[in-house]
């Protein structure tokens, strides 16, 4: 064998490496739509259940299909006006050519082109997963994926410029490794946006300042649905490193992996721990939304941080989510899920904790990134459900409310065997 | 270092990343076994749920040892008789040596033998998996799982060996990627057979041609085994690229991950549409069915159309499924998940629908790869049940239907604290 | 390229692909914590679900924490006492230099340290988890945990040691590759000393001797906590051969692959057969203890045999689950799950199933680390457990039993619109 081939080969087989890690990602993180279905169908009431479960199944792929088409292309462009507006273009280009590849240097490709649309196009459908909890029970469906629609077709895509296709928050220093902002606060935003809109559940908040529990109905969906983004997380960090194929980037994958799965652990075990405290139970909600809280925290930087480093920054998280979703419902901000705490308040925590451990970072610019995000999602979020509102509604009928989505929208239960309601059919 | 043995190093390093990707593409195979036990379990009454668990598991059970002992090596005989009838040997032989790998050259092996023989195991599992959905509620276990003893060692991989294992629909230059019609169609067609032997389930037509919805008892279930199989689908097709080593070809799998994605996204969409249009509601099993046909509309040929044709496939697909369980109605073939729609109908689209963007299949091919196909599947299927209802019966009892084949064929309840049956226990 | 870089580029390949596939399989094992938590929510009664899930999502987190502070360092010391007795040591060090990867030699580290940890951890998790189901329906949450603090962090570590961390165990030529005994009847040793501790369920032993069935609430879940455990067991056991990166190494990974496959398969189908031939009716729960005993028989071993013996090996495991069960219950040692059966009785079998193909083990050499691992983990679980009992007390109190775990510690209900428990509400 020629000197000349075994050196293509060998850089053929890095760029093979690492592509096919960001496949494995890229399943991993698709899998968290699978996450995100059966956490929210497990915390809803029955009778909302079939109509939670369009929700998750048709958002994912709604963004897959508005990412293909636009949304990709806005959030990488390949000419953009300027730092703030990103440039359009419609669907994918060719994949790399071998030539480009085996010519080496470092601005040689090391993995697909096709590999990194579909690592984001599922980061994309992610953002949108996080607004269908806040605003179970409630908002319709249709309305709500026109949203998506918008959703992930321009909001999203133009503030992940902003980060990840190198416009002002990247030029700016802002630190945020695989979106604790950039996808869980954006969600979040959103998500409050809707929130908003909709208003809380009827009977939710009495007239006395008192806050009724709603509680899920099938809890060990909701303990799966943890699990799955658990698991899928793995994919969402370690992924969000982008290579794997020398020693250095196969620590920095493996120290991600440390601690991810550190943080999500003390996220967890802390708000049991505070959740016992505060009400005397532990509330297997508080123990779910404690891991998730971890993960989102440990997401805007999971490479510097010592293992331990990350535990705490995961049990802080922990602790923020419990008292955020406690400040909601002060609030009267009706969120079935705990997604705006979760993904918002730890999100945030989330990225100034990147100030104890990556020096690159400023407090500044980690603050001048979150307030932009949020304002841009927020904001435009807003009016789009506005224009939406007044075109479609957003939300059902006190009838259907009280009878259930299930049946008006979907024409079906969810469970049409259990329950007492069943009892004289 | 030596130059030699470098050279070695190098060639080694393929052959071992190519076979793990093949052993994480089966891991995802494998876990396609959970989804169709989880999307049928939710898709049948609760009476019937433990039986119809047993059925997918047990089903996967057996597959994977009789295709170990025999059937592998019919579908893939060493000396075949002719290229319509394949030889006979029995279990596996010995895995690749390295000087065999490391000699180089097209006919090296590339990727490890076991590795080989579990995909393709886990494939003929899925295949009988297809079956066991369409005569839920009424056939009964054993003869099933005798029927699934005679399918995987002998039915299926005859016609298996005709395409993949190189007989006379391969000589004929038939193109089916990943098995739209080899396993999908394949499993269709044995899952009408008996659909038509079994006949329908009691109270499903009415007197004066009406058909009468039975819900599923469990609809969680049933979406998350959609996205169970969604997510092992990126195996099921990435795999059947077969290599992933360089960069031509970890850009074909990237491909493969973007079209498979794309054409589910797009035929969940549009089902949920179409239905949404014809019934006023929607349906969240024609939307868990539109994903799935997507699927397997696009398996025939995951690699060749852009992202935005696979989308059309795969939407054309979601169409298609929702007319042809309607049909499967009108023609009073009971099907209670739409096994033989998602399957048989999505999957003889999806052999045609190759000729779009592969310039190697030709219409005449395709017509022939399918009808032989599905006349051996169906004929071959049909007498051996035949012979299993002679010796064995296959639809239970009146009785057993109606009291749930779950309490008789299992001894057990699914669910047995919940719904009304319970009350005055 | 120089030749020099290009030998460092391979070297850093092989390195990078290894390190790949051990965080796969860590992702795989990790999600068996989902499949422990599935099955067991399945298998005890609806009242005592939120009670079970809050256990095996709490020991997951706490598993993780506890063995990166210190079990890791006691299962793999750095300055061994001797070799019974570990050493002590807190956290994790560096990870591996370039330098040292790329120097070659055997004594090369080939994949990430953390990499390494991170794969401990999630088995040392398993461990723990095995113990939760055997005590579930009665056995306090926080003092379950407390235990698993110590477990995790000492108990377990210890008899890793032994085997894993190079102590006497190892030195004796104890053959056990991912841990039938070392983790599976390990757990099942603890699982043992608490189901003695807390004493049967109450009115599940009857004043005749006779037996009463408890049955689980929901059979969908523990089916689905099996797939789940099959195929992280693909993780557990393929990555147990801890290389992949060469020709000999990728065709080992792949026969694990194939023999565990196989493993579950026989010990399903036979356990079903047994289970029918017995009681007249296919129980599904001993189809899913089937599915697991072929499991963790196969782990001791799942290299060195043949396809079929390893069908074999695991169709054993599925009869001895099948009468473990029946013999427990007949010593009145009640385990709602039967994880003593699955884990300890097919654990042992497994481990003297090695003498059949591994020429390496001797009779006494399994017979002695079988009886130290089961030994040491007993009593050391036993004595940890009285201490717990006498500060905190292990089983709640008749009342709590009576009405129910989750409303009592939880503070809810799994499925509070489920049953005729709410039909007066």
């Amino acid at each position: 064998m020629e000197m000349q081939f075994m050196e293509t080969m060998v850089l053929e087989l890095g760029y093979a490496l690492d592509t096919f890690y960001f496949l494995m990602c890229t399943a991993l993180v698709m899998w968290m739509a699978a996450g995100f279905a059966m956490l929210e169908s497990g915390l809803v009431r029955a009778k909302n259940t079939v109509e939670i479960l369009n929700k998750n199944a048709l958002l994912y792929g709604i963004a897959c299909i508005v990412y293909l088409v636009v949304g990709y292309n806005i959030m990488y462009p390949a000419n953009p006006v300027n730092s703030v507006i990103p440039g359009i273009d419609f669907l994918l280009g060719a994949d790399n050519s071998t030539a480009d590849v085996t010519a080496g240097g470092d601005d040689a490709p090391y993995y697909s082109a096709m590999a990194d649309f579909i690592f984001q196009a599922v980061f994309a459908a992610a953002t949108m997963s996080i607004v269908s909890g806040a605003v179970a029970e409630r908002m319709k469906l249709w309305p709500f994926l026109v949203f998506a629609v918008v959703m992930v077709a321009v909001i999203y895509p133009v503030e992940g410029y902003w980060k990840w296709g190198g416009g002002f928050l990247y030029q700016l220093g802002f630190q945020d490794f695989a979106g604790s902002v950039v996808v869980h606060m954006a969600g979040a935003a959103a998500a409050l946006a809707a929130v908003i809109l909709v208003g809380p559940r009827k009977g939710r908040y009495g007239g006395n300042g008192e806050v009724r529990a709603i509680p899920g109905a099938n809890l060990p969906l909701a303990t799966l649905g943890m699990f799955i983004l658990w698991m899928g997380w793995f994919g969402f960090n370690g992924g969000s490193e982008l290579k794997i194929a020398n020693v250095e980037e196969a620590n920095a994958v493996s120290k991600i992996f440390v601690n991810t799965n550190a943080a999500a652990a003390a996220g967890m075990v802390v708000a049991a721990l505070v959740a016992r405290y505060l009400f005397g139970k532990t509330d297997l909600t508080m123990t779910i939304n404690g891991a998730l809280a971890g993960l989102v925290a440990i997401t805007a930087e999971p490479l510097q941080p010592s293992p331990g480093v990350a535990s705490l920054i995961g049990a802080v998280g922990g602790v923020v989510v419990v008292f955020s979703v406690l400040l909601m419902d002060k609030l009267k901000l009706d969120d079935p899920v705990g997604a705006v705490s979760v993904h918002g308040a730890a999100g945030i925590w989330g990225i100034f904790a990147v100030l104890i451990s990556n020096p690159d970072a400023t407090f500044t610019g980690q603050l001048i990134g979150t307030v932009a995000t949020f304002a841009w999602m927020f904001i435009a979020s807003y009016i789009v459900l506005l224009v939406i509102r007044a075109v479609m509604g957003l939300r059902v009928s006190a009838e259907e409310e009280a009878e259930g989505m299930d049946l008006h929208e979907c024409g079906m239960h969810a469970y049409p065997e259990f329950g007492p309601e069943h009892v004289n059919r």
